[in-house]
């Protein structure tokens, strides 16, 4: 569970009219805390900048937020271990019906709660996945944002409740890869990485983000386009990454299995030396 | 403002960990009281049936709904007056994460608000609609159902701030017209009815569903396909409609006029007769 609080102090409601509740009109981060810091902090505040002039909310202050997350944490006594916040930024009150004018202060809570990693194993050996029946519609008016509209998330993620499986991977109505319910997927073929581009549906991760970046900056280009399930199948190494985990290898989807490759082991380097503990196995 | 109740009276305030906040887990449907009497009321009851069996929520006991609907216009004071109740319904608390078990005891609330119904002329003189620029994404997991995932309702009417124009029309990204923000469409072409499928996208209004019974106990077949932008400016007349004003003829979408035409009259004719006392205009 997690202890909640806005810029005042611990909260355990919202109004009942606040349009988050009542539409989902609003945006959240997931940030990852290490060592009392939050992780790819200018990248969640990028995707919340981009999904505030989306939604027509006014961005919160950054120095707002950013001593949200640091008050939170105090409070919370969670500040000395890694943990997670989630800062959900909401429109607001405001009169019956879906339209509404642009919000000058939208709402801010900050959710805190204890880190969930899996096993060691994970990162050595690799995770198992299956591919969703749920598909994400498209082209969605909030392609690539984190917003509070997450049923495709809920209904797709539910499919593997009792499984034992850790990811599900999710499909558009074409049969192209775009996502897991809560990771990106990377594909390697003949030594070339691969994004599912993001246009059209899934959610643009802060870690998939850091991934491209940091190899850019080694030289290794990451072609972002569309993966069909058989280019996935096809292809040589898997991994996914989230804002918490890093990046895991993928062994399995469905029938289909992965060796853990040496390309996903170079990039899990790469990420380690970026600062992304988790990915030092 | 709407006033809110729950099964033991007053509330003003959710948990900020219900699943309707953080995912949107949820559904609402928005009933039509007229003389203190739910209007469509089984309609209503079987969208939420099916939308409890689609998110895997036990569906609460119809004789609780329809208790609490009673007690919340009771306390509300509104009881003797036209307004509307919102019903809604969500999964409650519960682990952080998107993936849950199926919810046995799912949230409701209650909230009772004054009816906005358009002036006299709207029925009489048919009223104006524009075409959104947001589109709405297919095939969604959630097509006909009402959830609480609003947000392409809550960008395509923000689209109407200041216009005046009563209702946005909403396509999807083939061109193909779905439904308004808040209604559902009828094309009269050569003297036949069609409304376009929801089997992709869009919500299946209660009145919509009225709409094509009451007509059909006359012998007049509503024809459910797709229909695309041309399609619509082809067609002789069009209204919309949902569970608060009944119908209304559509005199304009954006550069395209219709006169209130004969058929329009008749199936408001038909509307009316069958309790639909808006439609008596």
């Amino acid at each position: 569970m997690s202890d909640w609080f806005d810029a005042d102090g611990p909260v355990e409601s919202v109004n009942i009219g606040d349009r988050g509740f009542q539409y989902g009109d609003g945006l959240f981060e997931t940030i990852a805390i290490r060592d009392g810091q939050p992780r790819l902090w200018n990248y969640h505040m990028d995707r919340m900048t981009l999904g505030c002039e989306r939604l027509a909310l006014a961005r919160p202050a950054e120095a707002d937020l950013r001593a949200g997350v640091t008050s939170a944490l105090q409070r919370s006594g969670f500040c000395k271990d890694a943990c997670v916040v989630k800062l959900v930024v909401t429109a607001g009150g405001g009169a019956r019906g879906y339209g509404r004018a642009p919000v000058d202060e939208p709402s801010v809570y900050f959710g805190v709660s204890a880190a969930t990693l899996p096993g060691k194993e994970s990162w050595r050996d690799g995770i198992e996945t299956l591919l969703c029946a749920t598909r994400l519609a498209a082209p969605s008016a909030t392609a690539g944002l984190k917003t509070l509209n997450r049923l495709e998330q809920v209904l797709a993620r539910s499919e593997l409740a009792g499984t034992g499986i850790f990811e599900g991977l999710t499909m558009d109505a074409e049969g192209e890869v775009i996502c897991g319910t809560m990771s990106n997927l990377f594909v390697v073929h003949d030594g070339k990485l691969r994004t599912p581009s993001l246009a059209r549906c899934g959610v643009e991760g802060v870690m998939r983000r850091h991934v491209i970046t940091s190899l850019a900056e080694q030289g290794i280009r990451t072609d972002i386009r569309s993966i069909t399930l058989a280019d996935m199948n096809n292809s040589d190494e898997i991994f996914i990454c989230n804002s918490q985990f890093g990046m895991l290898p993928v062994r399995r989807c469905m029938d289909r299995l992965w060796p853990v490759g040496r390309v996903t082991r170079e990039i899990m380097a790469v990420l380690a030396d970026s600062g992304i503990a988790e990915c030092r196995w």
